[in-house]
């Protein structure tokens, strides 16, 4: 990975918890030619999917380094803002290419993944090593608070449809034209949780940080001392090529759908959901094991919420400049149901402070329940 | 306010945090007189509202210094009876004038403003000076587990509408005219629920009064030392003001909404929830900024549960005498959401016993989504 | 009861908590005579309900016997595994009746009957003796966490329905025929929580299994000390007993529940779903009265946790095979906001631990409210 490293070095990191995602650098090589190759969609897909998880794990290793240098108040905020880049980087692209309820479906995959699938895998991987795990159940459940008050912000604008306006929207849908009032709802709503993000930011960074612990401070004490300059470029290469990796994706989803015989809606759902996660969901998985629970837990709620609180109203107002026009927060039918269950299992599961490999096996089961229900949607 | 009261010592109540409601009482004839000349309703509709300020703070006042002279069991019972009186004289003259929608867009207000608007402004303002304010989890448990079943006594008329009637109610509606089984169906649901209050005024005053402060009693440990005969009297006086208050802004709601261009679902839910509580909120924020977080709770929570099992069912039941006929709970699809949303809320915020300045913003932040999707609505 | 037993001590355990249904035994073949008689579908009816309760309940204690026969492992085993038997064979039998319909109202009616009367009722009568009871939170938790994971279980069919189907079955059909697609999601789904229910089992019974309290074992310290032969020869010949008076009570459902003017609806989710639960019901009266409230509430929750996890799957798959065809898990809109409100209202009665007579009239006034709605349904 780096030139000072030694080769026994760079292999020994390679097959390490944290390497594992570089051996995948080569799809991303393989996705661009198999693009200009106009090779099978079906192809390209599962390959540029493939290619994103190395560039998403570089974006994390960047951001942390930089964080590293920057002394504990802006490294938490550095952390917290790119944490969930590549999502909101491939969500951005798929909005400016019109796929909307593909847009819409990761943003529900994306909260359901990181509550039920890396949530539930940390807690059965944690809870088979270890009889009984605990965590800090106060910052569990200010994160849980904050995932109710995306619920009413996500859940509104639906209500809004089914009394006044046409509906929900087909999970067979590519994209939706509302009329203009629930896209002005959206549009306030937004801006409400996004203020609400950035108190929230202050709570946790400034007035009571004692509360949360630093997320992967622990598992990074040393790192690798890049210096600022290099850490800077390292973030900018790897988002470009989060950026370029995410275009050929959001290229073949049509057709790769199509040929496949998956909704668009499962693929962004499950399958979009989980690729920009993938390194993220291993080191949650990976401190379970270790026992440090609050970690794990903080990962997947923290990282839940702030798809909620951040990354889905910046789209919102994204939409409001890119892509097809804009796109308020109409949730279909399952896309409600899951969020909710989701939300309420996380209020649930956290609020006493203890996790069995029991709990786990139920988060999972109802994620494969909720993924049943989407495949067959 | 008081006869023996030096003037030194009336302007310093006034300026105090009890006493400025009191400085809103030329508002009570101004309402009076504009009312009489036929002014523009909109300005009669805000006089009287600004009128019911210190009507409603009076009858708070006369209602404790009864208390005060009769023992905590009987004090107890007065202090909960009256408690809300002043929102419940408002909506039965709504409901004698035919606005249900209004009456019913009300009592979802007062729900979700007290746990989202005065539990928010008081864990805000606690928290900016307390770093963490911790309270007694039992006592609101067992009153946040009143709203729970409050919520399914509010939701089963609104299902039974949906499946077997004509739908839910439109938001712009101003009555409407449902079938006798809907409104047997929410009578007999009626008369359980205030069942279940009386016998949760057994518990909290007789089987297990030390769970609970007295409300406002440590507010007032002197008090003013009124006679019970002055006590009943300023009673007695201030209901008939706030009812008089009431008359002449219920009168002027349908002209005046239309005029500044609200619908008047947005004025009963936001506007009217507000001005019948606006005194006993200023205690909640006052307490909570003392550290008393116990009785701000409690004013908070208890005072919603009050409304759904106490208000609410002596509203239908009332229905069945005055106004234009059964007024069944059928609530509109965003009364149902804010009120599921904001039960959870009250849950999830009192389970711990603790609160913090972000917890307040977050209450807050949802109250301001809900207003949203009101106006727009 | 048993031939040694001298006729004293008969009559004192007829008299005794545990023997009093089967003072209801003559009832079983009055039964078989009335409906050989082809007598008043009424009188068959509640005549074939009574005699169901000393057959459930010769089941339960046949089961005992051989539970303390068989070790810990074993035992808890069987005693989780028939605990429901009674109530999976009336199911059966009207499954296979084609009253599918009455069959999901009665899985309905056991979960929230459960919750809110046996429940209500332990905690009401334990409460009126006992100031304040207190159970261990974590398992009543660990249940509770079931029931969140069985209600995204039998909400998503439903959704798939409203979304995709033909809407949502009335309450007064008898059997719908859906289509192919939601009948094969339905089985998925049963699959995925028969899975996670054997792993509960494994949890309970293995990894975990000082979490749990034994259910039942401290009451029957001793025992009648049957043989193995004849405790597998009583729950034969019981399980033939329930099997007997169940196909009597469905036959006669249809033709007692017009007579009456009650809904086939009501029949199931009230009066079914009691019947087959009355002698475990009144155990778990007895423990709370006896301040085991451990076990009440293990009985209440763990028994309407297995009713989502296991009975209700087990029909799915049944249903598959016998009867007038495939039974997905689509339920009404009444049993869906039954089933939610008494899942979340069980989290919040039981996550703090500590119950008392008030929560107890609570969960009974909810279930009052249900029953009401349920009426007029």
């Amino acid at each position: 990975m780096t030139a000072e490293a030694n080769s026994g070095g760079a292999r020994r990191f390679l097959l390490s918890a944290q390497g594992w995602p570089y051996l995948l650098t080569p799809f991303i090589p393989l996705a661009i030619v198999l693009e200009v190759a106009h090779a099978d969609a079906v192809l390209i897909f599962f390959v540029a999917a493939l290619g994103i998880v190395p560039t998403a794990a570089l974006m994390g290793l960047a951001t942390e380094e930089l964080a590293a240098k920057s002394g504990p108040g802006i490294g938490g905020l550095l952390n917290v803002t790119f944490g969930n880049a590549p999502e909101l980087i491939i969500a951005l692209i798929a909005l400016n290419a019109g796929l909307q309820e593909v847009v819409k479906a990761s943003i529900v995959g994306s909260i359901i993944g990181n509550i039920l699938l890396v949530l539930g895998a940390s807690m059965l991987v944690g809870g088979l090593k270890h009889q009984r795990q605990t965590f800090n159940p106060q910052a569990a459940t200010i994160q849980a608070t904050m995932l109710f008050l995306a619920a009413g912000a996500l859940v509104m604008p639906a209500i809004f449809e089914l009394v006044e306006g046409q509906g929900l929207p087909s999970p067979t849908a590519e994209a939706v034209d509302y009329d203009s009032t629930v896209e002005n709802l959206s549009l306030a709503v937004a801006i409400v949780l996004i203020g609400t993000y950035l108190a929230g930011l202050w709570f946790s960074l400034r007035t009571h940080k004692d509360l949360f612990n630093p997320p992967y401070a622990e598992e990074h004490e040393e790192g690798f001392g890049w210096s600022v300059r290099r850490a800077v470029i390292y973030l900018f290469v790897a988002g470009i090529a989060v950026g370029l990796m995410s275009e050929v994706l959001v290229g073949s989803i049509s057709e790769a759908s199509e040929s496949i015989g998956l909704s668009q809606f499962f693929v962004g759902v499950i399958v979009v959901a989980i690729v920009g996660n993938a390194a993220e969901h291993w080191v949650a998985i990976l401190v379970a094991y270790k026992n440090k629970m609050d970690l794990a837990v903080n990962i997947a709620i923290g990282s839940s919420a702030q798809i909620a609180l951040f990354v889905a109203p910046v789209l919102v107002i994204a939409s409001f400049f890119i892509g097809v026009g804009p796109m308020p927060l109409v949730f279909n039918g399952f896309e409600l149901g899951a969020i909710l269950i989701a939300i309420l299992v996380a209020q649930v599961i956290t609020n006493d402070g203890e996790s069995n490999w029991f709990e786990g096996v139920q988060l999972l089961a109802l994620y494969a329940i909720l993924g049943i229900a989407f495949f067959y949607a």
